[in-house]
């Protein structure tokens, strides 16, 4: 990580392919011979899986290629004859995210308190919930609020709308800030790798729902949480990140619920920062998070 | 810690007086005897020092003793005979904190975040800066913003306002959200053990100005925060609570500020929280902090 | 905790009953009035089950009741009346411990240096196995080493020969140090509360054989190690701590499995430290462990 | 890491230098063109002192280049022209490492577990000790001990033994186990970033003598341990690793021992089994450990 700004516009490259010699070097001359000044690399080799991983941050200043071309330039000359998945990104563009929330405030508090202190690059131009609770913190920092009650008759047409609105706004992501709702799978279909959770336990452990009451009566002396990416499989999506507090007999259910909210915040807002500097790849149902 | 919370009044009472045999059953009983139902009990035994410590909070519904009477009765019985200071708060009269900002709101959000959503029982009636900066946070929460620049030659003087301030808002106690400005002898005198500060660093280590500076330099492997009573030795009070996080060689200055900011936030929160709870003792400029 | 020795001998109690007013002061004054010195006391109410739990201890150097009278005369005055279970030792007789392991030596080596170091109050008389791989180990430290060889057909058999052992050895509980053989039912009920296991994974999560393969495959950002007395249910035995550690995509199920290790002895050792000092108790398939 | 093993001979280069474009491809070039299959590669960039660091591991089984000419082609070739500090090393030759100890055994067997598990690609033939105490715990092992008084009088004279002895044994660096003697800086000069030491406390907090004693005055609510390179400034070299663990104020001065060594044995092997590994380079006073 290093948050160090600069105004020039860079390039961030997210890439994996197939494993073979010489790869690292075929992308990183791509971009110094054209004038390209690189300013983070990290590449990862899966050796089990013979799959090579990279994320290269370089300086647009002098590269020779124009901007909008150098994705066709690089699918050209190098994606296709090395099988690549990549994707391209300018930091010139900032991504529109959405946010999810029922009742509870505390992760989305923390994360206006991050974008309106400006620590993100990122705009969030609404929020969306199944409740009306949270409308006034919204205003409190200028954001659209839409209420979308869902209930087993009406989830498929409200969903419908959500996706309308999204498309709206022009959203590229959506972070459910303990959005008490299951998404549908029609739904994360239009969002794939792109709809960030958080799940209130060190998953596996507790999938589903009450967590801290099934950590309470198994009594474990730890509590966690985990931000992952959102499959159709409920709960088992690409893990991001996991934290956990310890606990004692001494706490109560309500005490594990309090206690986890602090975890809950953190835990997300780590995810929804490391997606929004561009440094995960999702892989077999895992993540490759880059520092 | 336990965050049930009851309608009826409870009595907190934090002592502290030289250990002797049977200590802990005078109290227990002088509660039990006349009808108090007591719902917490910590206590805590210094063997070095000889010195007992004591938290205990009861139901006063049924207590036979007249709220506004219950420090005079149990001073007259106890308190003198035992050689005890201790305190007596009652759940009914909620503390009053004022917070001390200058230009980085990471710590004002969190605490804000927690007292909108009501988890803390407390009133924040004021926020005092030495800058306009964070007016605009304050007023998003509603909360009165006053500015009192300060330089060496209007320092008492401004000072001086501030303490009148402080007693026009009744405030019992007052946190230091990233106040980045020493406060005189004079002041802390006012308030004493009832100003809490929180400082960039794992205390004793790197005391002073610009820790992630220094903390750099040094090459350190972890980075802290540490809350703690202010006094009039610079950064040496009583220390309520500290954690750290783990760095590496790639983390710049300025990343080190951002990841502590994480860390300052919730490390202050857990203090604040322990002095509302009336949790915390002091003696010989350490804390006795209770679950 | 506190590592002070002195040469007296010290009475511990371990004790939970139903919860009532001054059921504290009951048993303090039972010591105080005898002439015992309390050293240390831990008490937990437990409010939604109304269950009082305690542990006492005290300097017999004074106490007027003999040592061999002292569980009788507190059972008689107390123990019915209030419907205690209790469980009262004396630091003169040190428990005797049998260590399990199968062919990883980590968690062995771990507890013989502490052992040898004279950390623990413990006798360690006998080290059983499944397997010879780790004799020269237990003749490193003059240690007895048996070795049962255990398959489906001679289970049966062979844990009947090992309790005839341990009866031999007159040990009074058995921690399995990475014993890689499901422990019978009817083995257990010899041991109830008694015998530790660790298992390699924060439980509930991944449990049974292999629980870094499945976290592997799960892409967890966290692993955990698990310690816990053995029930009749595999791997959901009543919990006495757990600990975690980071890990990344960059990690092989080989490096878990070595980082785990660490893990794995220390949250075993610290397990077996609070079982031997007699801090923990047992309730509703979880542990009370006091400081 | 990776703990995974193969049978071929692998090399490890170790590097750094000032940083310019395509440096890291000339490596990896030099690698691939030559018939090195790369294993491992790390890199980082130190963008304000422009300073390029790196870590790459390859198999030599198809390297055309002999064994014992890499060192000088590959200093001939880029060494010169691009300035470099480099390190090369070979898996087939073990480093060879001694032991200092003083009276207190927790670090050297966890060291000594580790090397008899077979976990560290290292041999350790002889251990050191300025007290005769641990003599029986290195029997144990079979390893040599020797045992130099050391006191004011004689210190320069037992040293100069001392690295006859390391001599004698082909000592290629030197852990210092709780070694409770100040080395001098004639020694530490013939071990530059060569001797490892582990310090009981989060340095640069409570440096020198009785660091437990000092937190516990302190009133501090985390103790720590580091492990660094010796250098001529005591306790002041290049930090490697910390790590730390909570206490309370229950904890006395014997506890915060007794917990610290939890910490100390865990992040001593830490530090050296990336010393083993070749994970570590040094600069500036800090160190770039690399994973």
């Amino acid at each position: 990580m290093s948050k160090q700004k600069n105004n020039s516009t860079n390039a961030i490259l997210l890439m994996h392919c197939p494993d073979q010699p010489g790869i690292l070097a075929v992308v990183t001359d791509f971009i110094n011979v054209n004038g390209g000044n690189i300013l983070y690399l990290d590449q990862y080799v899966d050796r089990e899986n013979h799959a090579f991983f990279m994320r290269v941050e370089w300086d647009l200043t002098n590269f020779i290629i124009p901007q909008n071309k150098i994705e066709d330039y690089f699918n050209t000359l190098y994606g296709q004859k090395y099988d690549m998945s990549f994707n391209l990104y300018f930091s010139d563009r900032k991504p529109r995210m959405a946010i999810f929330v029922s009742k509870m405030s505390h992760c989305l508090y923390d994360i206006l308190a991050r974008y309106t202190a400006g620590e993100w690059n990122v705009e969030i131009p609404v929020i969306i919930s199944n409740h009306p609770d949270l409308e006034s913190v919204a205003k409190r920092f200028d954001i659209d609020y839409h209420v979308f009650p869902i209930n087993k008759d009406n989830k498929a047409e409200q969903e419908a709308k959500e996706l309308e609105l999204l498309e709206k706004y022009d959203i590229d992501f959506i972070v459910l800030a303990r959005y008490m709702q299951v998404v549908s799978s029609d739904f994360i279909m239009h969002y794939p790798d792109k709809i960030i959770n958080i799940h209130h336990s060190f998953l596996p452990a507790f999938m589903g729902a009450k967590p801290y009451h099934a950590a309470f009566e198994r009594g474990v002396k730890l509590i966690g949480a985990t931000s992952h990416y959102v499959t159709t499989d409920l709960d088992a999506g690409p893990i991001i990140e996991q934290d956990i507090v310890r606990i004692s007999h001494k706490d109560s259910i309500a005490d594990l619920v309090y206690k986890g909210q602090d975890l809950e915040k953190i835990v997300l807002s780590r995810a929804v920062e490391k997606h929004i500097d561009r440094k995960i790849l999702t892989y077999r149902n895992k993540t490759v998070v880059f520092n």
